[in-house]
């Protein structure tokens, strides 16, 4: 277009005077133009006939070769519903087996909050981005510079996600490399999540054996087991199969451990197309389906409707070098892909988007993350993981990017909700209105005012001022903004998650390291 | 997941050597993971009962309302044509002349590079990026500044764009600040573009009058008025609206005169929703595609058949403060329901995205960038203007921005591409051989060589090393490698684009400010 046709900015001073006066009465959160839970599913990678061939692959993988290395206890439990177990030390799932239970598998699982404000309702293709990961660096934006993660950093991540809109839930996003002893580290990643946010939270356990102390831990938080059972506020992110095709003998048992103990499961599957799992997208998609149909069997062997999250997580590779890539188009594919075989199963899901190779919060991690992000929601995936703050392919956690990326998920959950149509949004009348006898514009007529809020998302940190704006307001840095943000969070009173009494009594009973 | 079973990098040296051994010999092009015309579509923001909607409202505001504003010869075209003139001076269009115009318009556009390898064909849902706009400033991103754009700013971003697989087109992208006739303005943009790339060229026209020249240098480039004729490689980029329903008078003349000389019509329609359209993104869409359909019915009152892309551009607007903003997910909205109404009528479209409202290549231009670019391509729409580079809503140009586009429009590529279900692909076979007889993983398997160069996309600059590797590496920043590349493609010899005799024929014959 050439400049005399270039849009501009509008500057109507009567205008913008209601503009501000709409402003000052904030929408209540039903109304929200975003919100946990929009439906997405208009993203469809996958034909119906793919999703079929899918389907069947996974039956035939589960038929033919079945999986190796189940705990004694799973191989009672399987086999008892009805696999085989071979010579060969593997179970295999008969085609029956595996449709009886996607007949009779929970489709309607809530992930509760402590606040039932952020329960989570993992229906259709409903969407919620949060944290999650096991990131061994903490990544200092300013200084360029990683360094070990710690207890500290991972509640002060806490705390920043309970501040942010579209951040959903808070699954651990990275180890306390500062606790050595794997049972404290266990302990204290629970402690540090839930005292910094009343949002759900997920988290994993090294050994079987840490389930009861951190049940133990997580009854006194709810205010005894009942409490704790009616509302369970952490769920178990469980890797119980070491892809390709086997399980893992010891998470299995976490998994038991777990379920009877009233935790939701993350069945996740986090094969690597071209090294655990198949170089191409959609076999890699076969053998994390086929693995998770096989978690699912066992979990509702272990106990019939027991929530559980199907948990398809295929990793791309970077084929040149043998390295983990998270950041890349084939990586949104795999989870997008995975989503839509999700619906296929109308079963809840979840997977990872959201993850930066990017070393640091840079233009490269911002096209990663939106890319994997936005796919995943427009394809309706139910729980996106690792969402926000992953780079260096997982290894690093990065606040600042945290923060930046509640704009991200926010802009990506506009998307989601899509386009609404109907005789109000088409505008006909509203059109020859403005055109035949009106202002020639649509500037602060009662329509556009009254979608200025509803309809539209402002980013928080996302800069859209003039380049002359900018250079007035002294060319804010994006980074240094969202490093102001967090230490305006973080200098806040600490939030009292839980009552002295209890806090206290937790503090007797367990090794507790962040400081009261 | 819990550290053990969190994926690593592969370190095995054999596959390595293999790996390497496989890089060696590249891929011709037709196997190339990406290229210009994939085919995208899977993404459908818009129900089909929508699509009928929006038709029918577009087709009631034509009715009802009309365009005012036509020059004369417009006025002639058009009732000629069926169109009724009222008294308020608006042209009104009935309905059977719209449906009839969309039955034989033309639905077979290429746009012709001057080297055919780039040529592009609109059809179906094939997909092409490029850059396009009118930014007026110079992003220096190193001294974070912003300054007016030149000539030679022009001609360097063509020459880069030249040398970016992922970049299909050329549509000028910044003003000539530095050549304040605009005559000269104009011709001199189309010798920037020209010799600087073989690729598609997309232009404007500030009066009618310059079209003469233009075309009277195009015959010299391209060897006569005939070989011009046969294979067009510029196309007018034509605002031929200005929003709301008002023809742009003087636009339209230089359409008319861009018809009978040959050369394919951009139809530009670039309302801004909430300033010069409705604020809803289905009452944008609905004015766009009226404003278009309007633009066919013209076009083909002038020539029937001629080449014209319906280019229904609706911005966003920051409702806060009136400010357009172009890196929104309204934005992204805008563009992918406009794509699909392209699809509706099955005409070559275009639309914009990869609008950065950043006034830096940051991690915020990132998640701008990919956002409307990736669901631009998922959508299917044919020429995703705009697609690199642009910065502050469409005000500034950035060289280090366009160059690592071609790594970002890369990646969406890959995700238009889409997932490939074949019993080949979906690799049962392969993941019995692996998990029952087999090495237990698929790292240097021949399936997974195979897919190595042909099914993923590595990005040229984005950096996917460890935090280990990044440090040894000095820490490398994204935009000064961008910066290097740029520097190296400029200092190339300046490619000979034209013979010395026509460009001494041309600059004899026009004012020409580039050096020879």
């Amino acid at each position: 277009m050439n400049d005399q046709t270039r849009p501009r900015a509008a500057s109507r001073s009567g205008g913008r005077a209601a503009r501000r006066a709409a402003r000052a009465s904030a929408l209540p959160d039903h109304l929200r133009p975003v919100r946990p839970g929009l439906e997405g599913g208009l993203y469809r990678p996958l034909a119906d006939t793919d999703m079929q061939k899918i389907h069947g692959a996974a039956l035939d993988a589960l038929d033919r070769i079945g999986l190796a290395d189940a705990p004694p206890s799973g191989i009672a439990y399987l086999t008892g519903a009805g696999c085989t177990l071979g010579d060969d030390g593997r179970l295999r799932f008969p085609r029956a087996l595996v449709e009886d239970t996607l007949a009779r598998a929970n489709r309607s699982v809530t992930l509760h909050g402590r606040d039932p404000a952020h329960d989570l309702d993992l229906g259709g293709t409903r969407v919620h981005y949060g944290t999650a990961g096991a990131a061994v660096h903490m990544v200092d934006a300013d200084g360029r510079s990683y360094r070990d993660s710690t207890v500290q950093d991972l509640h002060d991540a806490a705390r920043i996600a309970d501040r942010l809109d579209n951040i959903h839930f808070l699954q651990r996003p990275m180890v306390c490399r500062d606790i050595p002893d794997n049972r404290d580290m266990d302990l204290n990643t629970i402690y540090a999540c839930c005292s910094g946010t009343t949002k759900h939270v997920g988290t994993s356990f090294t050994e079987p054996g840490f389930v009861a102390d951190a049940l133990e831990m997580l009854h006194m938080i709810a205010g005894g087991e009942e409490a704790w059972r009616a509302r369970p506020f952490v769920s178990n992110s469980n890797c119980f199969v070491v892809p390709p095709m086997k399980f893992a003998t010891e998470a299995c048992q976490v998994m038991e451990n777990c379920i009877r103990g009233g935790m939701p499961v993350l069945l996740l599957s986090a094969g690597m197309a071209g090294a655990t799992a198949p170089a191409t997208i959609a076999g890699a998609i076969v053998q994390a389906v086929a693995e998770c149909l096989a978690g699912l069997v066992y979990v509702n062997a272990v106990q019939p409707g027991a929530p559980a999250i199907f948990g398809t997580w295929p990793f791309g590779l970077d084929l040149r070098t043998g390295a983990m890539t998270g950041g890349s188009g084939e990586q949104a594919l795999l989870t997008a892909g995975c989503a839509q075989m999700h619906r296929f199963y109308d079963l809840p899901g979840g997977a990872a988007a959201g993850i930066a190779d990017a070393k640091l919060p840079d233009m490269q991690a911002g096209w990663e993350q939106m890319c994997s992000n936005v796919m995943a929601g427009l394809s309706g995936l139910n729980m996106v993981y690792e969402a926000a703050g992953m780079h260096a392919s997982l290894l690093g956690f990065c606040h600042e990017s945290l923060i930046l990326g509640d704009d991200l998920i926010g802009q990506a959950l506009r998307c989601v909700r899509g386009i609404e149509v109907t005789e109000d949004t088409l505008a006909v009348d509203q059109i020859a209105e403005v055109c035949l006898g009106g202002s020639g514009h649509y500037l602060g007529t009662e329509q556009t005012l009254g979608r200025m809020q509803a309809d539209y998302v402002y980013p928080a940190l996302g800069d859209r001022t003039s380049p002359k704006q900018w250079a007035e307001m002294g060319k804010p840095d994006l980074i240094a903004r969202a490093t102001a943000r967090k230490e305006a969070i973080l200098s806040e009173p600490a939030p009292a998650r839980f009552d002295a009494a209890t806090d206290a009594a937790i503090r007797a009973r367990f090794n507790i390291h962040l400081q009261g």
